[in-house]
């Protein structure tokens, strides 16, 4: 059955898209119609909020909320996405922890490239520590390029004197600009959504030049994650981010950080997505909701609004 | 408080040992002293049973048990230990996903050197599914030794034209008795368990002269591990032994199986023992048993009693 729908969404993911470079209006018009097709789950409540000087959507659940917060950071290259197009991954893990997120509405390029995602990334986590969250009661989560903004404003947030949450949770990050990893050649063709040429024409909006052998746009090779909150990375192995993952879990694992590297197989890139029409994403889902739980237990404390 | 506890355990598990070689009984002996420390969790009953013609210890849930069946494979580098040294960790299963498990009695070196346990392990494996067990509802979990024999049980299943079970979880699990991971050396003196020279001890009891260079003997190096079941390694960081878990995710990522390497820092092998007095301990038994229930997911069926 499982196995069925692995190759049901295989399939479906594959369908031809247009050739060539588009737009970044088009790139992002692309994402929001892909994105707006997956399966917001009920059971949540969202408002328009400003985190750190950012618009942000905060997600709650329905019912009574647990005390913990998420940071959420919505995925597309550093180039498309908004907390909208996540909302089915953030919904999830709101749902499913009772925790309540803020997604964050963060720049993009190429209007603003490398490092504003990043800043903005760091202001709302700032935001959220003056307003009186615990630290100990936050976690870090995201998707694809949102997945390698939990891990660059963690080291933004240590450079900053500031401490790090409580965990982090990343979903196909993308954590080397460098596109070393070795899957970038051995999944290609195999990852239905992305391609080299694809990613390093959103990657060069990002960049604008700057070089990508730095901690803070491939913590995966370059970071010194000493200190860092457990981790929990998951990803599909038809994906060319994949070592993106194993070589962060490997520096993790390095650097005496708790680290769970999930690998589903025979699904793409943030497969979480599908949560509803497939169950690997919802049991993924599952799993990062418990490492969630673990690692903010709930101290019966009430919320501070944040804003 | 868990950073507390964490090397709180790691200094009772320092205290000084007898030096030098022991004989088997003698090894026997402190293991079985060293593992009655473990807290065998309330809400588990035992008895003793018979499976593919060894002896078993069944441990069921007090309550209602959920339909699903843990083949556990106890640890002892397959010279030492029994079902009663691994209780505290089968029954922390049982009780934790509500599933029964036979704990096997498995032949041990240097009396019955390879491939006597993993004979026992496919006998075992074949009685449950002879006494009707669906292989869908059947997982296989043990630590160290027992967690190689999860894998290597598998292979013989395999090699025998079973059906595979619906998971394997292994906590620590030995599974290249080349002993050729990095992390054989660069764990020594951190590992407060285990030497090199030690596991060449009692390896050289179960490898009786034949060639570690095989899927048998080392399944994280040399065994084909396509159609395997999805799979659960958990390690710490402080066990030279943690490089047999990363290199068996990595060979499984290759060969299409899904697969978690769960990592926690600064933890001794087998830490999951400590369950009851280490936080992490029961983390990770809450990650494994709900990885168990997602792969046997309850079907309302009734247990088919195997002996």
């Amino acid at each position: 059955m499982s196995r069925q729908q692995r190759a049901e969404i295989d399939a479906m993911v594959r369908q031809p898209r247009p050739e060539g470079p588009r737009s970044v209006e088009e790139l992002r018009a692309g994402f929001r119609a892909m994105m707006a097709e997956m399966i917001v789950p009920a059971g949540i409540r969202t408002r328009t909020a400003t985190l750190g000087g950012r618009p942000a959507v905060l997600v709650e659940p329905a019912g009574t909320p647990t005390a913990g917060t998420i940071l959420y950071f919505h995925g597309g290259s550093y180039v498309v996405g908004s907390p909208e197009t996540a909302m089915a991954l953030t919904g999830n893990l709101v749902t499913r922890t009772g925790f309540r997120a803020f997604s964050l509405d963060y720049r993009l390029a190429p209007e603003h490239p490398f490092p504003a995602a990043i800043e903005d990334g760091l202001s709302a986590y700032r935001a959220l520590l003056d307003s009186g969250e615990d630290p100990s009661a936050i976690a870090f989560a995201g998707d694809s390029a949102g997945g390698g903004l939990t891990a660059t404003t963690c080291l933004a947030a240590r450079g900053a004197g500031l401490p790090m949450p409580a965990a982090i949770v990343a979903f196909s990050p993308g954590l080397d600009m460098t596109r070393t990893g070795g899957s970038m050649d051995s999944k290609a063709g195999i990852d239905p959504f992305f391609t080299r040429e694809g990613l390093e024409h959103t990657g060069a909006m990002y960049l604008a030049g700057q070089d990508p052998h730095q901690p803070m746009l491939s913590p995966a090779i370059r970071a010194d994650l000493t200190g860092f909150p457990p981790m929990l990375l998951q990803a599909g192995t038809n994906e060319i981010l994949l070592d993106d993952s194993t070589r962060m879990a490997a520096r993790a694992r390095e650097a005496g950080v708790d680290v769970i590297l999930d690998v589903t197989a025979d699904v793409p890139h943030v497969f979480q997505a599908f949560a509803g029409v497939l169950d690997e994403a919802d049991e993924a889902l599952e799993r990062a909701a418990l490492f969630l739980r673990q690692r903010i237990r709930s101290k019966g404390t009430a919320h501070t609004p944040a804003s």
